[in-house]
């Protein structure tokens, strides 16, 4: 079965985000002085095979462990459905 | 009223994705040869100040518009929710 699986990666709470600060700063100078925050994060979809929802779950899982986020400073969330 | 965004910024669907297909050959490296495709895109949270939920979705959609997405080869979606 073919499963489409969104990936997001971000960093946990505590963690600094330079790209966030100058994305901040920037919106600053645009004239958004509204904005208070803002945090950048990795959204990924990925097309799979698999036998049933919750292998295809588990695998993604396992790809967010080993490659897609670093686990020391990034959280991640995966949502898996099948197409 | 204060309200907190989310922005998932994509690359269009007849764009190519380098960085997609560097993750997809890393992930059959790793074994997951069950992965068919990967895109990869940007997801940004915000907190901002705005009188009401419609000025707030307005003046996120201009910062994409003008700052947080390439229109030319990117799509944008955003969510709004009163904190």
């Amino acid at each position: 079965m073919r499963f489409s699986a969104q990936v997001h990666v971000t960093l946990k709470p505590t963690v600094n985000d330079p790209q966030g600060n100058a994305v901040l700063g920037s919106l600053h100078t645009l004239g958004f002085e509204s904005v208070e925050a803002v945090r950048v994060g990795k959204y990924l979809t990925l097309a799979l095979d698999a036998a049933d929802e919750p292998t295809a779950k588990a695998q993604v899982d396992s790809m967010c462990e080993r490659l897609l986020a670093n686990t020391v400073i990034e959280s991640y969330e995966t949502v898996i459905s099948q197409t």
